[in-house]
């Protein structure tokens, strides 16, 4: 194996382009081996093997910094930087990251996660490095996908008139998740399909080559020439605008041209956008088939690429069901998502009103305000984002939803912890940040039956709602399920207990049934209300309740400052309650990738957690003479 | 007055040119009144006194739509829609507020307040025609300032694509509150100054007009062809790849002209963009020569331009000055802002240190991850952003500086209560989405000193911190100043008190001493400890205070959801502390506009309410035998 003569990217120098391409093959090799071992991003990270490699070979990390947008594209990269052992136990507890990170090895120059930020984050580097008079490259690399978020669109616009020297590569698969949206992504496939690219690719060279002799010198002589002649060709209007020197399109499998362009590029001292054409899963057939199933997958046979594990329904497309069945007599509701119709479910939805579906691209801001332009004239929109993208649209969430107390309904995913993919996807701020904005219905379903019968509720609510549910929760089972319907607001009596009782939201109900269970075994009677309304809150039933009980316990999957447990206290305190209250939820740091059971265990927060933390608070308490 | 024969939108269409001319003038000299004897935006205000005149002379309000863009222009508007007479209360209790608010009247079809939205609103409401089958235009009025933001791009690449009806208008006067900035501002001015523009303004009319006889019709047929000829020369490029169809530019202080262009645009099917030059300022001299200056301005002496009132020393020059200082000896200090350099005091900066100051335009979130980035290398970035304007960064600040816990200190002005700008203004939420993510360093300096002081300690401060205050902030004289240097996470005993300590944040400090004083007077003994740091907090002096006292009050100038007070009950609840607590802060609601000292009073904040609320608790407390 020629990558075991890898130790440092400078190694990567020393070989031949027919080394390289070898190189290649094992690199993807070894990612495919771990992704279907252990779930991650396949198709992207397939995508990108040439370039990475081009990458190393002419910059020198990491005195030059290279910037990952989202940065699920990043698994080449760290397998060149000395992160082989590592990448074996990608996304496990203490193994790497799936993500670049600062902090797990100097070769990452930025931490990312979300999308469209690694332009900012570069103009940053490279403003540094001119204050600081430094003498480095920076390079961001960045999908066709991020670039419909609008903050790269401000780091192009600031940048562009800088004049900074960096380079911005633009990998253009024609893809984020799903396919891309937008006008901008419909120029960027005209320049794609622009003469001077597809005519030197497909039909001058296989003319040439069936030249004997005169015919490959001459091809090699076009080659060289082909970017000058390109630029001649392909007028660039859009990054032209924004103030960015275009260089494009360029091969992105093709890593001897790859490797000529960046120097060409290094070289030069002015802003830079090199257009990359890559194909997404580029040599695994399953991923080149189907990108959008392999761009994030559970692990998989390689031989098939089917899916290792059981098929769980997710919450999304239970969600989504629901919705599509209300939709049919509603002609108000609709559906708005960012980039992730399957993640959310509302694929489904596209599907069966396809008039009625908005996919807006990586766009949360603009969705959320578009949502509530829509609620404004009457419509009644549900926007499915993931707990963490949504926090892009804190503002707009405040002032244009909730300012004007429109009907727009949250469909949140991927809320609480997350397990693998780490701390730049935790969903555990919705609570709090949503809580503190005036008008914002905040709910959290307990399973599946709850989560229908509260976006049943939400088609009659006159006001900005938000439901936040994990990617897949279990269906309890009708057995505790109650005979009424959920009002607004209204809190559900599970269980009762005379010494202590657990108010747990969403999926921590399940947890504190049976921590309670555990509880009786030791003696202690203790019962659950199913919190599921974190704003408005319960008062009447919260009051009635600690009333009663010796201690009051909080239960959440989102951090404790400014969650659902401080809201309780404050009800209490605002109403001479003094009955002792602990609260249970995410500690006050970032939860590093692990599983989820990982995740909530070293949180506290796993049924044994919850059960060992009642005992020693009641010990206390005891001791205190309470 | 012509103003007064119109009680509808609809009247206009019956006046004449010349009439329309002579209302512009009207408009003009209520809006000077208005504006210099309440205070409030002038010079955006004036520049689009002739397009709103136009606007209303071709669409039908309220059945088509017109959403503006943050909303700072639309005095013209409100005056033309039946609100003469509230428009005289402008920003004041009960009067207009000083952006479009739909719960004020039916013609404002978007409230607004922030920058950047009204696209995406637009494209909400003209995709809700098309699902319900309506007939009528959407017109989103949006300044080449708020173009700068992502948000717009996002919506621009989304509504291109889709080809729905709209038509944007570009009200283009090259400044936000400040000069603009970034690439596109560059290009818009290359498009203003095309040949097609310029000439038939300038040179083509002068030149015409002094020939006898033929001149005149000859201009006059030669401008009914200068849109058609003007769409062959001005070739634009950008909004092309967006989608768009560009028409312009066009002289927006010519109704003849701007009625025309919009009636055309009316009948078209296509998403349309219209390049509309204004002038900020116009028609009031002293506006004209100091648009930036007449942004929003206090109330002023029409004659002279002069302001009214005494100038106070903001806040922000404040720290501007201390910041200066430091970075004399101290090259990693940099200043960054978002299109408010005078608002937030850096421009003082900017002038001590050019190559260390960036405005990056309305682009909250790139400026946050380009603190990060460049904190990343080296630099110790200050971020001199609105409360308000900052809540579009929360995922940036969250993700980007949190995560990776990069010394980015974040200069936070206008917080609190913001007074007559009103509920899209308020900085009352950042204390909850701030002290909710991890590693965050959150302060909050009573008066100006300990400003300085804060802004000294972070110099040394290697993470996270955000530095709240409101626009001024008093000296409270050195009668209270502690000898101690601050440290993070201290908090600060200034007085004692047998019965009541209260722990106030920021502000609320001056409250809170002034109401132990008119305690006193009730007998009750209180005291006061300036809570300056809400994240962490002094958990030691908590502690060792709620021991003592027979009450604890929190007084903070944000939502109580989430905020300090909450944070306060969770360590006494973690701590096993019973101390009563009562928590004063911004209840759950937008705080509409007023002056502050009325705000804090509907909030309980003033000290006469903290003292009444203080009274009855232990009043409360006492019947209830405790």
């Amino acid at each position: 194996m020629l990558i075991e003569q890898i130790h440092d990217p400078a190694d990567l120098k020393q070989l031949n382009p027919r080394q390289l391409k070898q190189l290649a093959q094992e690199l993807r090799d070894e990612i495919i081996k771990v992704v279907s071992d252990r779930g991650g991003h396949l198709a992207s990270n397939l995508g990108v093997v040439e370039l990475t490699i081009a990458l190393h070979c002419v910059f020198d990390l990491p005195e030059d910094k290279l910037v990952m947008d989202v940065g699920h594209q990043s698994y080449a990269h760290k397998l060149l930087t000395g992160r082989w052992e590592l990448f074996k136990r990608l996304r496990q507890q203490g193994g790497a990251s799936g993500f670049p990170q600062m902090d797990e090895s100097e070769y990452d120059a930025f931490t990312a996660g979300h999308a469209s930020t690694a332009i900012s984050a570069a103009l940053g580097m490279a403003r540094t490095r001119d204050i600081m008079r430094g003498d480095y490259s920076v390079v961001a690399l960045v999908g066709d996908g991020a670039l419909t978020g609008g903050m790269c669109y401000e780091a192009l616009n600031d940048a562009g008139q800088s004049g900074t020297r960096m380079i911005v590569i633009l990998n253009d698969n024609d893809m984020s998740i799903a396919h891309n949206v937008g006008a901008v992504s419909r120029y960027l496939t005209r320049l794609r399909q622009s003469k001077g690219y597809l005519a030197m690719k497909h039909g001058v060279r296989s003319r040439l080559e069936n030249m004997p002799r005169i015919g490959r010198p001459v091809y090699r002589f076009l080659v060289r020439c082909r970017d000058w002649v390109r630029s001649l060709f392909v007028a660039d209007k859009f990054f032209d605008a924004l103030g960015f020197k275009y260089i494009g399109p360029v091969d992105g499998h093709d890593i001897k041209q790859l490797i000529r362009v960046l120097r060409r590029a290094k070289n030069d001292d002015k802003p830079l956008l090199i257009h990359v054409v890559t194909q997404k899963g580029k040599g695994y057939t399953p991923a080149e088939d189907h990108p959008d199933t392999f761009h994030g997958v559970a692990p998989f046979y390689i031989e098939s690429g089917e899916s290792k594990g059981e098929e769980r329904v997710s919450s999304g497309e239970v969600a989504a069901r629901q919705l599509i069945e209300l939709a049919e007599n509603d002609i108000r509701i609709c559906a708005i998502t960012a980039a992730m119709p399957s993640g959310t479910g509302v694929d489904a939805f596209q599907q069966a009103y396809p008039d009625r579906f908005f996919d807006v691209g990586i766009a949360e801001e603009h969705a959320v305000t578009m949502a509530a332009g829509m609620a404004s004239q009457g419509m009644k929109p549900y926007v499915a984002i993931y707990s963490t993208f949504l926090q892009r649209a804190y503002d707009q969430i405040a002032m244009d939803v909730c300012r004007n107390s429109l009907p727009v309904t949250f469909l949140i995913d991927r809320a609480g912890l997350v397990g693998p993919d780490g701390a730049t996807h935790q969903g555990v701020f919705d609570l709090s940040y949503l809580r503190s904005i005036p008008n914002m219905i905040v709910a959290a379903p307990r399973d599946v039956r709850d989560l229908k019968k509260l976006i049943c509720l939400s088609q009659d609510v006159n006001a900005p709602m938000a439901i936040r549910y994990p990617r897949t929760c279990e269906d309890l089972g009708p057995g505790i399920q109650s005979q009424r319907d959920i009002r607004v607001g209204e809190w559900e009596l599970l269980s009762s207990g005379k010494d202590v009782m657990i108010l747990a939201v969403g999926r921590m109900v399940q947890c504190a049934m049976q921590s309670t269970i555990e509880l009786m075994g030791k003696g202690i009677s203790a019962g659950v209300v199913d919190a599921r309304f974190v704003a408005p809150m319960d008062e009447a039933m919260l009051i009635d309740t600690a009333g009663r009980a010796k201690l009051i316990v909080t239960a959440e999957e989102n951090a404790l400052a400014g969650g659902f447990g401080e809201g309780v206290l404050e009800i209490l305190a605002r109403s001479g309650i003094h009955t002792p209250v602990m609260t249970l939820g995410v500690p006050d740091r970032f939860i590093e990738h692990a599983t989820i059971a990982q995740q909530q265990a070293a949180c506290g927060l796993d049924s044994y957690g919850i059960t060992r933390r009642i005992i020693e608070k009641l010990r206390e308490l005891s001791e205190a003479g309470r």
